[in-house]
């Protein structure tokens, strides 16, 4: 089969982009990719959004943005699946690319999270979770994280800030990355001092949600013009899993089955093993969510994911490096756009553009987009072609 | 290539079920879709659904109908691209199988109104348009279609009644579909005598919003077990386009170039000409859609549309059969799960098992989704293998 290579990337910071519309957000990443992708014209959008309906009223937002773009009579949709709709829109960019039925992609990940605030976002939000069954009980994702950390703690007897080093080197690495929300480091003593939120859950476990737009342009790599100069990274491979909705169906609610299932799709697609792996992007929306995907992909033993931060093993020079440009925690939740972000950030370690916060001789690396507490995991392995 | 073919159908009664909830349809038809495959199981789930987040409180819907019908595991998202959600989620469905990627792909259409009644179904409807350039005027799906309506009566010369034939067609077949929420013929006095909805657009010329859903299992023909009996359904075509969300932004708003792109990507592939496509599924949730459409595609000259439906040349014995199980206005308008609604009737049609509706010798359909007036279009052509 001929190789999917990512022809272009763009990003927008992530932050609160009050000035900025939807649209307007879209378009600077889009414009980007564009361009870097040497002018590549795109036959097809897909878009990872998930709040637009509810907080900005827009549905449709495919052909919202492909008109706002000038892109006027490409294929345009919006794929959704909560916070993987990012992860789940380059999965479907990658089959229509790889099935030959289009020959450049333009997948876009986006969200604008400030055209509303306060209830109404978290009312938002919630519509991630069971609605009959979860949401309408008044439980919102952050209240369900922690009921999911606190059981861990219970189970797996996690010390008071056991969690810290997901945050801490989260932010150490988000200080380094100019699209980041948060660009400061912090120390132990902050997370330990932190605000809780719903306890044990403090501030610094989980990610803020933030307004943001990242785009990426593919192709089958025999399309790209003679001109094209950037490193090649390659789609390698790709996998999707659903799980209950609801977090009580589960029979095991300590292990996120999707996040083993979908990595597990994509990395036998690619022939590695995990050892191959250079650097993880996972989805940290919450701590908790980061320690159990660790497990769940194989990185850790079940009920020690939290350890392999303690240790500083998810460090850029640690055995696994994670979150390496920030991750959702300093970098920003942009919700449905953020797993789009992942691929743009795993694009530019294995292009070699990370500046200080480069991966040493990144070749493989693993992406992974959660919905909910994990009720949908999409992961990609994305590769340097030397 | 090998055969993208239809192993499954599913439906429920389009209506308004009060007392079935969105996963309760989407399940009804899942259920009945998998039966009449023989129990194929499904990897990927596309769901085509629009409204949910805004009036169920529900996102997330892949990962919830895959959980509820018991098929834990499996990838599914939600495909959106407004009224044409359904034709788009077929079309992903179509592209995953036909890559081979996917075996077996369940797409499901579903929409429940019935969660929210009166004004805040308008709201919904409306994030469909531009929301900060249509919406934000008060201006509903069914006011810009009147708005149209009049535009195209003053430049063609329509006459009152000009477009009673679209409903007199639908309710004709619609009363000898099962499935149809309106099962009774009208006569044109009754056209006539119409309440007004939004001038010259009366309650005739508009599809009733309804509850249901539908579903589909797509295979490659190679995979069918040998124990399959159903007469042999093949996607043999598929196309998507966009436009201006914005109708004021176009520069012809009398002609739909979605529907005239869209359709002539899906009859390319096919190699076929018009003549050869022997009933077309339109999107008619307006009966000036249906004009329209009739128009872009090629059956009629721009501005004659119309005077196809009021020739009698869309009845099942016509030049070109159109809504031969009732169309969006007397099978019902399932918003998102429309264009699944579609394709099911069609592979009825293909299959031969229409009954008093079966157009005779029936071997090449044209479906088209549309979503907003246009704004996207996704067709796609089924035939019937011999």
């Amino acid at each position: 089969m001929t190789d999917v290579v990512i022809a272009g990337i763009g990003q927008t910071e992530v932050g609160e982009h009050w000035e900025l519309s939807l649209r307007d957000l879209a378009f600077a990443a889009i414009q980007d990719a564009i361009r870097d992708a040497g002018g590549l014209k795109p036959q097809s959008l897909f878009v990872g959004n998930m709040l637009a309906p509810n907080l900005s009223r827009q549905a449709h937002v495919g052909a919202l943005l492909a008109d706002f773009a000038g892109l006027n009579g490409i294929e345009a949709v919006t794929v959704e699946a909560a916070g993987a709709s990012g992860g789940a829109a380059l999965r479907q960019g990658y089959l229509a690319v790889a099935s030959g039925f289009v020959d450049v992609a333009l997948v876009v990940g986006v969200e604008k999270f400030t055209d509303k605030v306060g209830a109404a976002v978290d009312e938002a939000l919630a519509t991630q979770s069971d609605s009959d069954f979860e949401a309408v009980q008044g439980m919102t994702p952050a209240a369900q994280a922690a009921l999911l950390m606190k059981r861990y703690m219970h189970e797996y007897e996690v010390p008071k800030d056991g969690f810290a080093g997901f945050a801490l080197t989260a932010h150490e690495n988000g200080a380094r990355n100019k699209h980041a929300m948060f660009r400061k480091a912090i120390k132990p003593e902050v997370y330990a001092k932190a605000e809780m939120i719903s306890d044990p859950l403090n501030m610094f476990d989980m990610a803020p949600n933030a307004d943001g737009a990242a785009a990426l342009v593919l192709t089958r790599r025999e399309l790209l013009p003679s001109s094209f100069t950037n490193p090649l990274v390659k789609i390698a491979g790709s996998g999707a899993s659903s799980d209950t909705l609801a977090l009580h169906d589960r029979k095991d609610m300590l292990y996120f089955d999707t996040a083993q299932l979908s990595a597990g799709k994509a990395i036998k697609q690619v022939g590695l093993t995990l050892d191959g792996i250079d650097f993880f992007e996972y989805h940290d929306t919450f701590s908790i969510y980061a320690a159990m995907q660790l497990e769940a992909v194989g990185f850790a033993i079940k009920g020690k994911g939290w350890r392999l931060a303690e240790d500083g093993e998810i460090s850029r020079t640690g055995k696994i490096p994670c979150a390496t440009m920030g991750g959702m925690k300093a970098r920003g939740f942009p919700g449905g756009g953020a797993g789009v972000y992942q691929a743009v950030e795993a694009a530019i370690q294995l292009r070699g553009q990370a500046e200080a916060n480069q991966v040493k001789d990144a070749k493989f690396g693993l992406i992974q987009s959660l919905g909910g507490p994990a009720s949908t995991a999409v992961s990609h392995i994305l590769q340097r072609l030397d």
